[in-house]
């Protein structure tokens, strides 16, 4: 048997052990997280943390969500239970959690972060709360000093294009800190026509950008200022969160007249809503293209799904679930439409639906090229999928289908200061999958090429791909 | 080379074995099968069986499908030939059916109630047929010997709201079998608006009833007497059949209008069958949740595909297939919409259709709590899904989604008596399952912890979510 | 560590590698490619091929489409750079396609035909250019011998119903050659009438057939006089390409109207497509099934995404992708309308979506019968699911599903001369996963059931079903 999360957790093979050790240990080879929730401010001020439970309870709604799954009363989630005893309820929660990546997920920060080598349950809870505070009281947990510790070298958080990047200044200005901390662009708000702050957004989008928006026409020039403010301030990389990826496009007038109504707040058909989002996605492609930036689409997501909890805790707060109407037609027809003109940008695609794994595989490969090794992507194994389940299912698919040695890999998509092992966990089963090819004779030991196929997935490509200011591993 | 089929089938590692030893093997740990399509009245009568074939091949048309693809003339199949042919015909399409739970469950029957530790096939036939013909003419083979031999403890049926339960109330009147036997009620033909009977079956539940079922309002007092009169004779289980989980919500006038052209064998559009429906589920949804019932909803089957065959066999006779559209956005909307008053009864949820379970294990995460663990849950892999790659696929899929130490297991669907080792091989691939992780260091080596776990998912989950009055094991 | 694809590549235990070297090696078992897009007249002039690169890189789309993804200038891929430079880049790109089965395929190739035992990298470009070129000068690297040495008996072609058959003919009249190689029909340009060319194929099958084409009737009778045609010449194959499977039924008066609007190329909705479609399918299935043919169904493609490399490169240039519009339920009622007149001929069916593995297994089962074993199959893993993942999905779904005792097994699919290795690559597949069950106690070790699965799947199964005039290995 081997002993519980050990040194070689995840690695079976010989290779995989070795490929890990030299190539993708985070000690060596540090940590991009070039996609996250985090809040810049809490860098900037380098905020410190009193206890455990404020770090893992105060705002993941992962753990919320598995506490409501085992019948923990809302009291001790998200209502007025001390910390200590909403502790005590996540403890007794995570056995029940064998085989989530939560169970590994947390047990991998409480031996990276604080060296913690047991297994926390209802019975050891109190010994794990009063070691972790231990330490979270000392200097060197402050949040500037676990992202040093987890030897990150980037970050990118999530912005909306109104957000003044104040955060971003003041960290790029102070020198004794010298993570990159880089703004990425998040618009859904300017594409969510529907929604029934669409027009105030708006409004808040002129007055930032000093263009008077009365029409789409005038939309695409305040976007464009946007743009060119984040791209002052250091961002490459876009984001979006969409149902799908749709395609029904439309002419000028009809888009004009859609946006129109939106900004009336009139009701809309869902053709005038997928015209208007195809539009704006389109145009916002062309600027990516333009600039070189990098286009993260997200889809596949129904969120929001318990209304009396809504009412009670508002969004993200662990009540999403997986769609799978995500028809492969659009999203190839959007591609294609930007493949007229040679528009296509560098483009990262994840699902939430893990069925469309070789669905997205084969239309990446549709529309490649420009001299940029898999210029389109997929994305890793995103939220629901990102466990050992999915990563493996997510690099088995791609590698069938693109060119694995090309993948730009992990990032965390989260919230937490502590969840930098969630590259480590990526790495140990990307060891053990390549790990295992070898050790089987399906790919030959060549350690020449083995490193840098492990160093690029694990970082050099990343590097390359975005064209950060980094030097490689 | 492990023997074929031995004491350790499907048990690899250590744990594996261990777990399975002590907490898992069904001589130790009991039996409850909560939902089963077995006949009430063949277990009062105590029925015996002539012969193998009768048990095995008289109304299995698992067993038939498999035959005609093997080739097989219909008369060995449903024809008049002599159950000894029929025998014949099924051990030699067995072999063929290398990999298919149909040879792995043929044999554990073959293994645990007859101790023949050979296999199946054209020249072995003979001396299988006389080794279980000359146990089945024993008294100890007998429907209630078996129930007992397989150490079950419960049984849930499968029965119309009209049913008398005539067979249920002598079961239990008769103090000479302990086993409990309780109904489940399957209220599709209420629910089956578009159906040519569906108007007879209004009026039968009527008569039944002895409520006058003049309109949907009186249909729902009609139901709600059924209810109560199941609760009476121990009933707190449901299940419906249905094609999808749909979401149409319509007011009660437009309901009520539909109800009539239904009475009245009127065309219905698929608009007004999917809102009928919704409004029929959404009411005995809401039932469930006053008297603490247990919805269990399962769809994503299309039956009765052969036209030709259907002349001639009727329904449930081997030709029904997956179907793939299963929206998960409806499904998640009328789960929403119970939970607007907090209306939403404890619910399993199956799909035929093995790509869903993801979306599945991400609908129930949205909608737990009323501190009950695993309030919904996803339902054991279920039908053409029943089989090895199926049961880890979905227990994995939970594991990373939900809670797995709260999983209610396994079920056999079955109209068999000897099916009862289909428990017995879901028990091995869940230790499986489990023990490869601790022994490959992803779980701790805790006894206790474990044998809840083992315990907990083979029977004491069952006894506590479904509230049956059975001590724990 | 295993040796780089060694001897025993993909085998790991004792009774994987007895069942491949006894039952499964090509060299004692032939190889029947049922399906492939090799040209006739290659084979019946014996081309010669002037270098490695004309072979690989002359028109095979996967390789272009992997060469694209790592960023190769198209230059080097469809352009005028030298054969040798287009090797490097090829040579330079396989190492980044770890995991990919065209890393396998290469190297299988470079083994079985060129005796080459390293790996192909930038590095070893020039030796294996060298090695190659000198082989493929010498006589016995010539197409015929080629596939002698393949030890291949029998070939399908994809044709045309216009085709003249002409290499055929003469390769069946040479009798120096022993080989048979049979022409299957493919009438997808009838078939879709919703193409520019539609009118234009009508009329050159219409001189081809002497058949006056003037209403569906009269196409009807055309197809029929060159299915006859195509009999005489030792077909019994047909295939078809479709989006998804459709079942749109209308009455003859529709579908003579919408045939008039298809040769007048007048816009046609998706309404009168589908039924045009459904009419066409429904009436060539009855004629397979007259004449006992075989029926190949392939869906689930999306065709030529990048409209501006189509512009320059035409059609199978690497720019296809999966389509997940694969509705069951058409698929379904389809087979279900030919099952009324019991007039479902034999049927293979493939789709290019993964996830419709179990809705396929689930559907063959419906339309079995008529004493042929599995009747009704699935078709191998086709396209972008040929690879090792893909292969064992769709055979552990087959054999959970159906009998995998009876399947038909391997094609190439194929357009180039070396590519009959992935025969080997899949029957190394199958044992490893028949000799894994064995190993682990799932299957006996009985050696007279055991060689007749794995020498049926690998060859006499299909000579078997597809009534070929070969004798069984």
């Amino acid at each position: 048997m081997k002993p519980f999360m050990g040194k070689d957790f995840l690695l079976d093979t010989e290779v995989a052990k070795e490929l890990y050790e030299k190539y993708a240990d985070m000690s060596k080879i540090p940590v991009i997280d070039y996609h996250c929730h985090i809040n810049p401010q809490e860098i900037y001020e380098d905020r410190k943390f009193e206890n455990i439970a404020q770090v893992w309870l105060g705002g993941d709604h992962y753990k919320w969500r598995q506490m409501r799954t085992n019948g923990v009363d809302e009291k001790y989630i998200t209502g007025d239970a001390t910390d200590r005893e909403k502790f005590q309820k996540w403890a007794e929660t995570l056995p029940k959690l064998i085989g989530n990546p939560l169970y590994h997920w947390s047990h991998l920060e409480l031996r990276y972060y604080f060296g913690y080598q047991g297994h926390l349950n209802g019975d050891t809870a109190e010994e794990v709360w009063n070691l972790c505070n231990e330490k979270l009281s000392q200097d060197d947990f402050t949040v500037r000093n676990i992202i040093k510790k987890s030897n990150v070298k980037l970050i990118c958080t999530t912005d909306d294009p109104v957000d003044s990047l104040e955060w971003h200044k003041k960290i790029k200005a102070d020198t004794s800190f010298d993570v990159k901390v880089l703004p990425a662009w998040r618009p859904d708000k300017a594409n969510n026509i529907e929604k029934v702050d669409f027009a105030a957004y708006i409004k808040k989008l002129s007055d930032v950008s000093g263009v008077e928006i009365k029409d789409f026409k005038s939309l695409k020039q305040a976007i464009r200022v946007r743009l060119d403010y984040f791209s002052e301030n250091g961002c490459s990389v876009s984001d979006h969160g969409l149902d799908y990826v749709m395609f029904a496009p439309a002419t000028d007038d009809v888009i004009e007249g859609i946006f129109k109504k939106g900004l009336n707040a009139e009701k809309l058909t869902n053709v005038e809503i997928a015209q208007y989002k195809t539009a704006f996605m389109l145009f916002v492609a062309k600027e990516y293209s333009k600039r070189n930036w990098v286009m993260q689409l997200h889809y596949g997501c129904k969120r929001d799904n318990n209304a009396m909890m809504y009412s009670k805790l508002g969004p993200d707060t662990g009540y999403d679930c997986i769609n799978n109407y995500t028809p492969a037609a659009e999203l190839a027809d959007f591609l294609n439409e930007l493949s007229k003109e040679d528009e296509v940008p560098k483009t990262i695609i994840y699902s939430l639906n893990p069925n469309d794994d070789a669905v997205i595989g084969t239309i990446i490969g549709c529309f490649q090229g420009d001299g940029i090794k898999n210029k389109i992507q997929q994305g890793s194994a995103w939220w629901f999928n990102d466990n050992y389940m999915g990563m493996v299912n997510q690099m088995k698919s791609l590698a069938n289908l693109s060119a694995l040695g090309n993948f730009v890999g992990m990032l965390t998509d989260s919230r937490s200061f502590l969840s930098y092992t969630r590259h480590d966990y990526f790495r140990r089963i990307l060891c053990q999958l390549v790990g295992g090819w070898v050790e089987n004779g399906e790919y030959p030991y060549d350690e020449k090429i083995l490193s840098e196929i492990i160093k690029g997935i694990s970082y050099n490509n990343t590097v390359e791909y975005f064209g950060f200011d980094l030097n490689k591993a």
